[in-house]
């Protein structure tokens, strides 16, 4: 089988499991005594909303469990990984909902944002609260005996509340109708990406799969195995927002499979924080005339001006070096970690697999 | 001290705590590394939002502790319990901020709803999820040694997932621009108003106070105190909505403080299925011609037809058994509980002083 046949197939194993818990979310809808037409409101929600992604994310919960485990997982264990996949799925949707309405978006995945819909509209508001919630029952329903059913309870609790924080700093940074430059930094840019991207992409899933594979807390932050792969993921998450800032700028519409539009949207990009941490003073005013303008020729204008700052170069500078950061603190993790028998430990592969994922993608 | 005295007393203490905890919550946002504008938002999210309500809801957590324990707190359990109370406050302002956008209202509270500040618009949306993560955050740091955590992390889940389920059925059973009466029904909008209502409202102050009274669960539903609190609370939450449906008609502004809206505003209210109930053939044609119309003469029709169909005296009768039933289900808590040494029970007394405060209310 090619590596490609392979992925589609983990692919469809994995979207398999999203009927079995849709339609226990909806059992237990219809058990509280809801009408038809809300179940068919709430099925729509569902379907529209939670599928249809790249589920990068709730993969990485499966992927990482069977590499911290090495071995196939049982039956039992890959409904409950995938169930937990699926659960970062749930907050997504949930994010992505609401995102889209606050910054007026059109399209997501190639159809009309779903507070578009006719009949929807404001109501995406609780819908959007219905796909968060529908996160705890599930967990509920299948984790209320593991000793980590706490911890999952907290993680998605914290992380969603750090997402909401960098959602808030983007927002009032970066409002789509207010441009003001002096808000952005390379700093700035840092601290959105990390609450608003890295923590629920890149630590959540794998916090997931290693609590589902009974790794405890550490005594101190210095030998918490959490804390070691926060320290990883969150660089990484970093680079990987950093790429796509990058690519909505360079990649072709047939890499990225849509048109970027970070320059037109007024987006605290990296490609902006970067031209302005370089500009003379001449090329940061014409920054300031033709960034987040709704205009073709204004965007042109900021596209020519990152060419002549060199901004793909810099790029290239910026991936080579935090590649080898990344590689860095992967390799603080001891090659052979000693492991008391039947115990399951953090290990270099869990984070080489995202690199490798990640390193120089085009798409 | 007069009974008014007092109770403004009780409300100011209650209100003092308020501040502490929005200080917390800010510390941790600004050592989360949040910037200083952010921090400035989200003081003015939590100052707009949460305090400035009746605090009915937060008020009645710490009435039942005192209830419960019979005897005056310590300073320390007095915190906690408003601290809980706060926390339903701020479930409150998390549905509050999010059903005025959604109902697109204009005022609330007395002064604009939050969505309509010149700043926030669409950013309110992230803002309320934002309070409703408090909760959380809150309850962890203060509760997480207790043995009753996870229930008090559960019961939140479960009432916040409810109360969505009202708001949705609400929301495509009663919406602005549509008006179709044959949607409503009184069982609909008991359904209503048990989920949307009735769960936040009055079931969860409870059941808050008797997680921190050290209540345990029964081992089945028919021996389960919070079972037992459930089976009184709701059908209370039900009679105190009816109550608010009727005095939107019935109440002079100088009463509710407020001019009622629920006609114009296609409300599922009591009122107008009491009607439908009732209503001849014709009747019925003139509720359809001039229900949820945005027009002072087809709610003068409304309201004539109400008079009409008696819709006053059926409240009487209502009120009248609804007060009956509830005191015959708080009635079969035994008078003199047996309870062992130090141990909170269940008493009347929880219940009565809900009923006591409701009923023949006129604001």
């Amino acid at each position: 089988m090619s590596k490609a046949d392979a992925k589609a197939q983990k692919r469809a194993k994995f979207e398999a499991v999203f009927p079995v818990l849709r339609d226990e979310l909806l059992a237990h809808f219809a058990a509280e005594g809801m009408p038809e037409d809300a179940k068919k409101w709430y099925t729509k929600n569902l379907d529209y909303n939670v599928p249809g992604g790249k589920l990068n994310r709730g993969l990485s919960v499966v992927d990482t469990v069977e590499i911290l485990k090495g071995r196939t997982l049982t039956e039992d264990e890959y409904f409950k990984a995938a169930l937990l996949g699926w659960c970062v799925e749930l907050l997504q949707a949930f994010f992505l909902v609401s995102d889209d309405m606050m910054d007026q978006s059109v399209t997501r995945r190639g159809q009309p944002c779903y507070y578009r819909l006719d009949s929807v509209n404001y109501i995406a508001i609780n819908d959007s609260f219905m796909l968060e919630m529908a996160i705890y029952h599930l967990i509920k329903t299948h984790f209320r005996s593991e000793s980590y059913y706490v911890n999952l309870l907290e993680l998605f609790h914290e992380i969603t509340y750090k997402t909401e924080m960098g959602q808030l700093i983007d927002l009032i940074t970066a409002p789509e109708d207010h441009v003001d430059l002096s808000k952005f930094s390379l700093e700035k840019h840092k601290l959105i990406v990390i609450y608003k991207t890295a923590f629920y992409s890149f630590y959540l899933p794998v916090a997931l799969a290693m609590y589902m594979c009974g790794i405890q807390h550490g005594p101190a932050p210095s030998s918490d195995p959490y804390e070691l792969a926060r320290s990883i993921l969150i660089p990484l998450g970093e680079y990987f927002q950093v790429q796509d800032d990058f690519l909505d700028f360079a990649g072709t519409p047939e890499q990225i499979g849509k048109i970027g539009t970070d320059i037109i949207d007024n987006k605290c990009s990296w490609c902006v924080n970067t031209a302005l941490a370089q500009a003379t003073p001449a090329q940061r005013a014409v920054l300031d005339a033709n960034y987040g303008r709704k205009d073709a020729a204004a965007e042109a204008r900021i596209k020519a001006l990152y060419e002549e700052i060199g901004v793909r170069k810099l790029y290239e500078e910026y991936e080579e070096a935090a590649y080898k950061r990344i590689m860095g603190l992967i390799e603080t993790i001891p090659a052979q970690p000693t492991a008391k028998q039947g115990e399951v430990v953090l290990q270099r592969a869990v984070f080489k697999s995202f690199l490798d994922k990640i390193y120089k993608r085009q798409k």
